[in-house]
């Protein structure tokens, strides 16, 4: 399953080079994650009120082109596995030219909210399931 | 008691229009306010581990001249007054070269976490006399 | 003419408390002034391509209810006037429930981009023309 | 030449996990590298003011910890080199109890205002020079 997340850029998201700081695109990079988990018919809301977390352990980015306001971002989003505690996500960035932007990629740690690590295939079957079913195949 | 707090503005904090984004001032606010509490002796931190939270009921900011990244800005910050279950905040903005860059105040209500209101004197007397001590006479 | 901007609220735009942090709310009334030009015909990014910009010179802003990640903010936003160098905006928000959130209101100066007052009437009639058409009545 | 940057965290930079959210570190980054260069005797505002920007190309980042408000976070920052028209920084985060927070490292390019690339070691030789004497070694 792959996913395309689109979003505008705002104003307040540019810095004084006169383009988007960079900073901002691991917040995009969180939208569209929590996106494709609506999309895969999770609501993250609905993963944490169940008592589970997923912080992020590590994002490795690069910036391709820069986006300026006003610019449409479209960030294909894709889960490229999920096992034990961990998953990782995969994003390729693009602007309304169908420019590359940027491209990166997240891994996240599934854990209670104590910030101890859960094993999701155990602990939330069901969540388990459904993004396993999600993943990209290679 | 009035406090002034010092800060150097960050390269993230501009925006395309070259100067801070009119956002970032109530972000400096809290910061400064925080700082008021300590040199009062009153530590966010532990109002906060002692079930207390101070949620923002409403800002009023005039912005009188821009900042720039590497510029300093200068808060000085008092506590109007403490009554029931509010409080409010003024400030006074100046850059390095002591020009007027704004001027706003903060109202403040105090909760429990489950943000229903406590009344200071009667709940958390210490916090209270604290923080009436630190009043700013008219 | 009054316009209404629908957002779904970031995860990142909370804080510890649970909530929107109170400075995002800034932002979002900025996002909301943006989608009102596009609906009374400018875009603000060829605003600022004519070499006009609206930096905010004042901002007030009453905090009625808290919003929490993946709600939605409905935000009723009209001009209030257009006269000289200046305009101001209001902002009504609601949730996804229908209550009322938040109150605002933000001044804006037209400037050059030295910052050096614009008299938009004079300078950039047409701009000013479609403002004046979109500004509220009493 | 490696240097230490300090910074308390503030409790806007928190989100709903109770902790720092993970794109702040980017910020704190950028914090730590524009001290660098301060401590190198080169300030980033004068290399923007002679006409260089020095946009990010890519962060890869490690979260070993979690930073909550109140804390301090001690970033141990480095240049690894400085080539033709970029360089690159590493970063490593303790916080207030010499626990490791995260590890990183972000490279970027030497370009003129127009983001078109500029050797440095031709261009701007002087900058070049004192940034050589800065790298650290192997």
């Amino acid at each position: 399953m792959e996913v395309t997340y689109k979003r505008r850029i705002n104003y307040y998201e540019t810095d004084k080079m006169g383009v988007v700081h960079h900073a901002n695109y691991l917040r995009y990079f969180e939208e569209a994650r929590i996106y494709f988990l609506d999309e895969a018919g999770l609501s993250y809301k609905e993963i944490e009120a169940a008592g589970v977390i997923m912080p992020v352990l590590g994002v490795d980015i690069s910036y391709k082109a820069s986006l300026d306001f006003d610019d449409v971002l479209f960030l294909k989003t894709s889960l490229s596995y999920v096992k034990g505690a961990k998953a990782a996500f995969s994003y390729e960035g693009y602007n309304q030219e169908g420019k590359l932007v940027c491209r990166g990629a997240s891994t996240h740690g599934f854990v209670k909210k104590d910030f101890k690590p859960t094993i999701l295939k155990k602990d939330f079957p069901q969540i388990f399931e459904i993004l396993s079913k999600a993943v990209m195949p290679d």
